[in-house]
């Protein structure tokens, strides 16, 4: 055990993260492999490998993470709040915390734009979100199709807000452009 | 030419689509092979190819037709209406045309919800749906984020109601259950 302790590198992971983006930025994602990403860290492939099933999942790791927030935050909102309104909170604090990595955002996001492979892997990930999302409803005693339809609207909510986020000039506030995707949604739904 | 016309085969595509999913329901997706689904519709392989890229295109190429009838119908709906109305419109003629094809609709769900590529393919379909009613609405004038929040909003109702559709008896009507999630999505958005 202690050997095993001992070989674990603090923050290896995110270390790991940022050598990935900037080799996918640089010579593109295909072209990159592990080797030189565990290289441009300053770590061995097979740590490599102890945090990354391999150099597509570095891109889409974040995300687990992402709907752990999500439906925990869903999960552990007031009863009372509306259904909506629960999404939107959760959405809005995980808002709060990609805002710290808006230029990690944008570059992961020029990466996958540049990659149809990459591209469908994010629309999986977003519709497992949305069904992770519905299952934390269903588990507040919303019914369907109203668990379905609010999470894939909080689903659309977020993807227009977030790339309005990711193409803006580092100025944006992430959890206000979620509310203010979310109030358009109420006034196009609403026929205005 | 004449020769080209000689070989039309009168409902050749109908065919080849009819025999492709009774094949994948007798014996699954992956252990079919287009030489067994040319030979069940009594047609050539070269027939196949003349209208199916690939085994699996032969299960998404009615989503072309899909969107060009989503993409003209949100494009003729009068300018007035507002843009949710038109969406509504749109898929609801969609609709009637799908509830045709229920026992068909319903196999095809079926092969696609036993295969992971499939499924995968099915939402890179929706997210182009959805990119195509959102530049249909921006022809209409519909500006951003309005038009992306519209476009998700209809994809999310047509989403849950033909879910809701094909896991039904047969006796569900399309259209109305477009309906019917419309007016639950702007009941969920209202934070009812």
């Amino acid at each position: 055990m202690i050997g095993v302790m001992s070989r674990w590198e603090p923050n290896a992971r995110g270390r790991l993260e940022q050598a990935a983006l900037e080799l996918y930025c640089e010579r593109g994602f295909e072209q990159t492999t592990v080797a030189e990403i565990a290289e441009r860290a300053g770590l061995t492939e097979r740590t490599f490998f102890r945090y990354f099933a391999d150099k597509r999942e570095v891109l889409f790791a974040g995300g687990v993470t992402l709907q752990e927030l999500l439906v925990s935050a869903v999960a552990g909102d007031p009863e009372s709040a509306p259904p909506i309104e629960a999404v939107a909170a959760a959405l809005a604090a995980a808002g709060a915390l990609l805002q710290e990595r808006h230029e990690y955002a944008r570059q992961r996001q020029a990466v996958i734009a540049a990659n149809a492979s990459l591209q469908e892997r994010e629309l999986i990930k977003l519709a497992a979100l949305a069904a992770a999302l519905a299952g934390a409803l269903r588990r507040r005693g919303v019914t369907d199709p109203a668990a379905s339809l609010t999470a894939e609207a909080g689903i659309a909510v977020f993807k227009v807000a977030f790339e309005r986020w990711v193409s803006g000039t580092g100025r944006a506030d992430l959890p206000q452009l979620i509310r203010e995707a979310l109030d358009e949604l109420k006034a196009v739904t609403a026929g205005n």
